[in-house]
């Protein structure tokens, strides 16, 4: 690692270094030693930056939030909409690209992780809340209905269409742990067939709503 | 733990020690060490009976294939049919009281161990063929037909109904990590309305094939 480098730079390649660990590993992998095995720096000066694995999982986790946050801002800043532009912003949350499978494998671990560690339940419901955020969004995507002033941090007013979002939620739940544990199976294709196939039969349960 | 106890009894008192410590902290945390530790006895008398954590794992995993295939079996056996038999079926892969909780935490780590583990590869794809061989046996119950002569490890004759199978085992997958990860939300009332909600329309689509 270069010795001059500024604090956005240094942490830059530290996320880089927590990614790959994870990625190639699992979560439980990286801990503070092997990440600073990994930069080649001393656990001492890797410390100054993250006391505790959880910091670094924390860490991890708010670099991919940032990143599907600001692809599904670009979603609604085009404000395309119609069944494809529906899929595109499922697809977001689904390994359809090594970005993407990287970004699924760390959640995926998240969550195994969270599942034994009460520390990260304000985490694990804050993922919960995003995961709804996308799904209520591509509903109003593949309706056709417009973005403008609506809060997707809110359920929909009427109970059937939150109920679809209900649905489509538990759907790409599915999809994400079937596509992040057999690639094989789940190929990018693959998922967009099943994507699409479930944003037609969306399309037609929302047709008697507006 | 008593001095004299037959193979049967020790793998027993060994199996209880494994999956307490995976439910409650995680395959991870399964070590030798830690079973050792827990059964209060030296770790190469363990070592006598398993020699890695993969071991345990194994084994832990082979004891939910067990339990889960004999109450599936008692399924079969009894021949009962319509939504109710459906519903309690797929219920055998899911949290609904304290023993299926215990298997879907061990479950869940496992298949997260398995995304980093290339060695787990074989038992992953077993895993999968047992999830696809309940959702074709309730599929099979949901419509009524006879279970008779059929073999449930084989597709349906008919690609539309392997369709309706490989959608139900995408739905069972998502109720699945969403259970085991949110159980404050999915409470076992919660699952049964998203079964027999999925029953009913699957039943739907059923109609036109025989």
């Amino acid at each position: 690692m270069p010795r001059l480098v500024n604090h956005d730079e240094y942490r830059q390649i530290i996320t880089s270094a927590v990614w790959k660990v994870m990625y190639e590993d699992g979560v439980e992998a990286a801990s503070v030693r092997r990440i600073a095995d990994e930069l080649n720096i001393s656990v001492g000066k890797l410390r100054h930056y993250f006391i505790t694995q959880q910091g670094l999982l924390g860490f991890a986790l708010d670099a991919i939030t940032e990143r599907v946050s600001a692809r599904i801002k670009q979603h609604r800043l085009s404000a395309r909409s119609g069944d494809a532009a529906a899929i595109e912003i499922l697809g977001e949350l689904l390994p359809l690209d090594h970005e993407r499978s990287v970004e699924v494998s760390i959640w995926l671990s998240f969550l195994s992780k969270a599942r034994h560690d009460k520390s990260l339940d304000e985490l694990k419901h804050r993922a919960w809340k995003g995961e709804r955020y996308v799904c209520r969004m591509a509903i109003v995507a593949t309706a056709g209905w417009s973005y403008e002033g609506r809060n997707f941090n809110e359920p929909f007013h009427n109970a059937e269409v939150e109920k679809l979002a209900d649905e489509l939620h538990l759907f790409i739940a599915g999809l994400t742990i079937q596509s992040g544990t057999y690639p094989d199976k789940f190929t990018p294709q693959v998922i967009n067939i099943y994507l699409r196939d479930h944003t037609v039969r969306l399309n037609k349960e929302l047709g008697d709503y507006a």
